[in-house]
């Protein structure tokens, strides 16, 4: 999804607080006890706290009590999350499962079909960000919000499951586009650990706008032409794969773009990119960095490739910024990234 | 943008009606004699015609009635298509100009944002399967619509930008987002090449859900990690850069989206990518096929890598058409295309 939440798919994105503790829970929805309460507890901003950490959805029996935290702070080893149940651990006829991308994440960057399936869900599922970032109407539409911090994406994903399978109808939600870097995968992956299917919750997913597109919007248009997209998180991938990746990529005449390019844990690898980027492109190659989109903290800058690695010392390079990276042929013109399409060699303009 | 746009874009494109006569036009807007009402015309559907061929915004003077057809229907060479006017030639103060992403084409496909943009603009101007698609509450709004068969798009620009230049506030139109193989660039480009500037028009970028992500959410979640765009058009790049990058990314383990896979012109290309996949992958690797996403004609499916040859000659392989080939992990379950994130490697689900 966004950059916002490719970080929350990041298991070394750890600025916001984590909780191991898989006591002290107050939610009977689902069949596992998840860790609730114990997250929610930690929150800053725990606007949603009171659904999440009174959540009764209750429907399930059998419940096996083995979810525990996402591990998220930053282990590279395996943790101990696990699936807590399956579908043989529900009795009721199974509800829906739908994926949603809210795109940019204010309210008018959601498309209407992702309204409208807020609006139908019987409980909405997300890391706490999004959640707060969703309209009124939706949100006291729905029975029940379950949101948690950062970093639980795996348990949060199984308790939306849970839920369907226990008979509610369910909105997992993200920002940017559920097939980008974000959760239509693992909410498949788990179906299937579970013994479920996609079609049992009749699972969908509804696209959004992504962060590359966001934020190429907010840069005028750089990414016109053939575009790959590159995480600089090897939490999931290694950094071999990356560097490969960037390699022949930076060589072959796309536009890059680059998510989740810095975090505490992870400053190497922007480093290392930079460096790759700078064999193959000229250091006057134009970059756009886009920090926070559509967010109150947006900030929107266009420098040159060999200004980059300098930068990912200052605030506008973090866990919410998406860069873009311009081709041979990108150029800036009036504030404007401006990648040309090639029209120009078949049109006199 | 979409499938459907980008092969818009694409002149070879050659399934839609084309005129190349610049004469009998009606169109007194803008600063050029476009080839409005010759082109309506050809349509099938002629819908908006009435609006298209009477249009009258007037407000330019020292009009040069250079602009003629966009050269669609083939030609590797050059075309007439020439800028008509320059920002000399108005005397307006201008108006705003905004490229909006229609996202998958049908209504509930659109953000908030990009329905909101139209319904403020005075004038919306696009591809005519793209204006009738639009909601009546948009077209209503509008006080002109300006619609041009395929394969216009250089004169559908300039169109727009001398709608804004003379005084009217204008939204240019297209499937999936302005950024993906449309308009965005061009716009720019065009504005340049006039002696204006994006400033002088608040030049705003409207993104919307791309085709690819349109396609992926239909599949299921088959694009989660490093995902790159190739289209097959030669149109304005060329087929060597085209193998290169193909090669270069299927030996990267990227998911690759594949746009404009096919026309009566260039099925050769088509040919040669399947080819070179198979260089580098199994016969057995999965591919998403998607035809007319969203479309009364819309049709999916999952086939191998193997297959996909011989399915070029078939109905579901045209303009229309996205095709997501999926990477070494990818794998079909419950009719969906799934490739883990890698998550697995972590998590114990």
């Amino acid at each position: 999804m966004s950059t916002d939440d490719t970080t929350d798919t990041s298991a070394d994105a750890s600025t916001e607080p984590v909780t191991d503790s898989d006591g002290d829970t107050t939610s009977k929805c689902g069949a596992s006890d998840t860790t609730t309460a114990a997250d929610a507890a930690t929150k800053d901003d725990a606007t949603t706290d009171d659904s999440a950490s009174t959540s009764k959805c209750g429907a399930s029996s059998g419940a096996s009590s083995t979810s525990s935290s996402s591990g998220c702070g930053g282990a590279e080893t395996a943790t101990d999350e696990k699936v807590g149940s399956t579908v043989e651990d529900f009795d009721a006829d199974p509800g829906q499962l739908i994926a949603v991308g809210l795109g940019p994440g204010q309210p008018e960057g959601m498309t209407q079909r992702a309204r409208g399936a807020l609006l139908s869900a019987d409980h909405i599922v997300g890391y706490t960000t999004y959640v707060e970032l969703l309209p009124d109407a939706v949100t006291e539409a729905a029975d029940e919000l379950y949101d948690t911090p950062m970093c639980g994406e795996v348990s949060r994903t199984e308790e939306a499951i849970d839920r369907a399978l226990a008979g509610h109808d369910v909105a997992i939600i993200g920002s940017g586009d559920p097939n980008v870097y974000a959760l239509a995968g693992l909410a498949l992956e788990i179906l299937e650990s579970k013994g479920a299917t996609a079609s049992m919750v009749e699972f969908e997913v509804v696209p959004g706008v992504p962060a590359a597109q966001s934020c190429g919007a907010r840069l005028g248009a750089p990414l016109v032409n053939d575009t790959v997209t590159i995480s600089l998180s090897d939490h999931l991938t290694d950094m071999p794969t990356i560097e490969s990746r960037l390699h022949a990529t930076a060589k072959e005449g796309f536009t890059i773009a680059i998510y989740n390019p810095w975090s505490r844990k992870r400053r190497e690898n922007f480093e290392k990119c930079c460096e790759i980027l700078l064999e193959h492109r000229p250091a006057d190659t134009p970059v756009g960095i886009v920090h926070g989109a559509g967010r109150d903290d947006e900030a929107v800058d266009i420098v040159e490739l060999g200004e980059l690695a300098d930068l990912g010392e200052t605030d506008l390079i973090d866990m919410t910024t998406t860069i873009l990276v311009g081709n041979e042929e990108t150029y800036v013109w009036d504030d404007r990234m401006v990648t040309p399409r090639g029209y120009e060699s078949k049109y006199d303009y």
